[in-house]
C-alpha cells in the first residue's frame, strides 16, 4: 500500500522511495528495530540523511512505511467453502507474524505512538484496517451462506485470531503450525476443539 | 516476585533495590519505554548510575525486574465455582495489560529480547511461568469438577485470553470491559456465545 507516514512524493522520486523503504527492512534484519538509526539506512540507501527526515519525521514512521509495504492484507477469494476462505485469513496472519522482523517492530512500534492518537490512527490505517476489512468481508459471507452465526462478534474473532498468533510469537514461543490455524479456523466455523465435550454431548 | 534480571545483592542492599524498581516506574511513566535512560532512572533514585550497572546488564533488564515486580501473577484461590475462578484469571490478565507502561513496554522487551534465547527464558521466568502455572491450576480443577473438557488445551486457553487482551490495549484499542472478560470465559466454559446457532441446536 501507499506509505502512511511518509511526507510523501519525495526530490527523488518513487525510485528512491523504494530504495529507501528496501534499505530500511535490510537494515531492520540485520540489527533489529532497538539498534536501527536513520544513519545506518541513509548509508545503505546511498542517499543523505536529510532526504529521509524530509520524508519520515522519525525512526517510527519510516519503520511503518516498510514494514507496511510487506503486510499481507490482501482480499481473500470467494472459494464458495467458508472453512477454506477462514483458513486463508488465518494464514495470512500468521505469515505476516512469522516474519520476526514484523513481530517484534510492530508491538515496539505500536507501544511508542500509543501515546500520540493522530499517530496511532495512521498505524492502524497501514497494518490493521484493510486487512480487517478484507477477512470481515470472508466472515460474512460465512454468514450468508448459513454456516456461520448471523450475530458472530466479527471484530472480537479478529482479536482472538491475530492476537492469539502475534503472542505466541513474540511471548510464549509456541508453534503458528497447521495445528494452531486449524483450531482458530474451527473456534468459528465448529464447536471449537476447545470444548469436545460439548461436541459429543451435541452428537448424541 | 525477586528479580530475575538483577546480578544482585547491591552494594546498597534491598532498601537501594527497591529504590531503583520505583524509581524505574516512575520515569517509564513519564517518559515512556523509548526515552527511559538509565541515567535518568540512576538521579531519580539518586544512586549513582554505575550502581545500576553493577546490578543490571542493561535498560531492558532494568525495566523488566521494575515492571515483574508489579505484574499480577498470583494463585487464584479455590472458589469451588469454576466460572468464577477463570472470571478472577482473565481480570487479573485484564488488569496486567490495562496499565500502558506494562503493556507497551513488555512486548518491546520481548521484542528486544527473542532474538537472545537466555534473555528470552528469563523474560519468560519474570512474567509468564508462575501466571499460567496459576492460571492452569484453576483449569485443572475446572476439569476435575467436570465443568471442562479432560482434555482441553490449557495453553491454548492461556494464549488465546492473553493473546486478545494486549492485542485489543496495544493494536486495535477496542475496550477490555466487563463484556470481553466474560466472553473469553465463556469461550472455555461454555459453547461460545462467538456459536449461538451451535448453541441452539443443542438446545432442540
Amino acid at each position: 500500500m501507499a506509505p502512511v507516514f511518509s511526507s510523501g512524493p519525495a526530490a527523488g522520486g518513487p525510485r528512491s522511495l523504494s530504495k529507501i523503504l528496501d534499505a530500511a527492512r535490510d537494515v531492520l534484519s540485520a540489527q533489529g528495530y532497538p539498534a536501527l538509526t536513520i544513519e545506518a539506512v541513509a548509508a545503505a540507501a546511498g542517499v543523505g540523511k536529510s532526504t529521509i527526515y524530509r520524508w519520515w519525521p522519525s525512526k517510527e514512521a519510516l519503520v511503518a512505511d516498510a514494514l507496511a509495504e510487506i503486510f499481507r492484507a490482501e482480499e481473500i477469494p470467494d472459494l464458495g467453502d467458508t472453512h477454506a476462505e477462514l483458513r486463508h485469513a488465518v494464514d495470512m496472519t500468521i505469515d505476516n507474524y512469522a516474519n520476526e522482523d514484523m513481530a517484534t517492530s510492530l508491538p515496539a512500534l505500536a507501544g511508542g505512538l500509543l501515546p500520540h492518537p493522530e499517530l496511532m490512527t495512521r498505524f492502524r490505517e497501514a497494518f490493521l484496517y484493510r486487512k480487517r476489512e478484507n477477512i470481515a468481508a470472508a466472515l460474512r459471507r460465512g454468514i450468508q451462506r448459513g454456516d456461520l452465526p448471523h450475530d458472530l462478534d466479527i471484530d472480537l474473532v479478529q482479536d482472538i485470531w491475530a492476537g492469539t498468533i502475534l503472542y505466541r510469537r513474540l511471548m510464549t514461543g509456541a508453534p503458528l503450525g497447521t495445528d494452531l490455524a486449524e483450531h482458530l479456523v474451527q473456534l468459528v466455523t465448529d464447536t471449537p476443539p476447545l470444548l469436545p465435550t460439548k461436541k459429543q454431548e451435541c452428537a448424541q
